[in-house]
């Protein structure tokens, strides 16, 4: 917990929302100035206030995870591969950082190569306390997708995904938002499903999802997000400025 | 420890043998270059294994920190100035790993900022973990001085020999080298005094430091690695691949 009694908000913007896909290292800017304006004008508003933000990688991270053949579970002992996945994480890092500057927001970079490392069975070790005492002295820490040194492995791939659950658990949020390209979780027709409280009632849409699930698709996402330990929601980007103003646009999925 | 049984080397590159402290921000390519090579050699042939760099801010560190009136006591809230502090470090960082990788030697980046923070009482607290799994793996962890997150201050600065000494008792290191500007600890008669056991023995040449001398000087450094539980040497630049084959250049400072 933080030193204020303020609840916990952890805000994932999606890699997909920020970037443009289809070309490797292509920020979409316009996307990326509408997230910052809504969190910007939360905060101003004191409608959030310990926040903690995660973007994914997008086509900076992607691109070159790709390039080295580098995944979740795939890894490399090549140090120049590590640091180039790792280099393109931090250009995008910086740009989301410079546009939160621009709007006064006090975003602080926390870099999961340098505060995580997965054992040889595969388990996630990401410090939380340096993002406390961020949260403490009224930064916005603001984490990303990244490599990982990974017993065994060189490193591999830490999904934006994993942080968001790795460091809503460490600082035991009250809140968790995923913004991403899709407005919720949908079901056979399109429709966007309310609410989640159990697999058994989405599993006809998601399929029956296991644990060799890495690909972050829907099915695994929601089965992580049951066992949060909080309420999470997905929606989509024109949802986010409700999300930050404590409503649950989208899909709300609460395993509680 | 480490995943193997070889001793565990730390070493710091001084900020002032690699940059050019008389310009901001102004690499000294060639003593990098030389220092590069020394740990490329030595570790191409089987002198060091588990080794852990660290270097400090030089004229790329100091600079903004000074800028912004930010030092390892005086704070500041602002995340711009902690940003800027935080960058100029990278940058610096980026240069030590480009010229390592152009020698083969296995870098990988560890941003104190993102592992590290500072409680009320101004103890630090260091991830380390994650620097064992990069040696388990053969890669060089490489730290630097840095801000970190300060409860009660907002961002302090961590000096280079600050990360040393947390790095090296986190994986309870077996030898640690500072390579700085000076060719050891001094004596009246600046001869390099070959060995210190208590801080009595060189009192005479370095004044009665006390807990409050946060300036970096020799005073401090020596009182620090009195209590290190390994042995530290300090030596100059021209030593280094003497320290790296395993020898004990400059002033050898070992309290146990």
């Amino acid at each position: 917990m933080t030193a204020s009694d303020a609840p916990t908000t952890v805000l994932k913007l999606g890699g997909s929302v920020i970037t443009d896909k289809d070309r490797p290292e292509a920020l979409d800017g316009p996307a990326l100035d509408r997230a910052a304006d809504a969190v910007a004008d939360a905060l101003s508003a004191g409608e959030v206030s310990d926040l903690v933000l995660v973007h994914g990688g997008g086509s900076f991270g992607h691109y070159h995870a790709s390039e080295h053949g580098v995944s979740k579970t795939e890894g490399s002992g090549e140090a120049r591969a590590a640091v180039e996945i790792h280099g393109a994480m931090k250009t995008l890092d910086d740009f989301v950082l410079a546009r939160l500057h621009d709007r006064d927001v006090p975003a602080v970079p926390v870099h999961p190569f340098s505060a995580a490392y997965r054992d040889e069975a595969a388990a996630l070790s990401l410090m939380t306390e340096q993002v406390e005492t961020m949260l403490g002295e009224g930064f916005v820490p603001v984490l990303h997708g990244d490599v990982v040194a990974h017993a065994g492995e060189g490193v591999t791939i830490l999904s934006g995904d994993e942080a968001v659950t790795a460091v809503a658990t460490g600082i035991d949020a009250d809140r968790v938002g995923f913004c991403s390209t899709v407005p919720g979780v949908l079901d056979d027709d399109e429709a966007v499903i309310p609410e989640i409280e159990s697999y058994d009632e989405v599993a006809p849409f998601l399929g029956e999802s296991d644990a060799t699930d890495v690909t972050g698709g829907m099915a695994g996402k929601v089965r992580t997000l049951l066992d949060l330990g909080a309420p999470a929601t997905i929606f989509g980007p024109d949802a986010l400025r409700e999300f930050l103003a404590g409503e649950d646009p989208g899909t709300r999925i609460d395993g509680r």
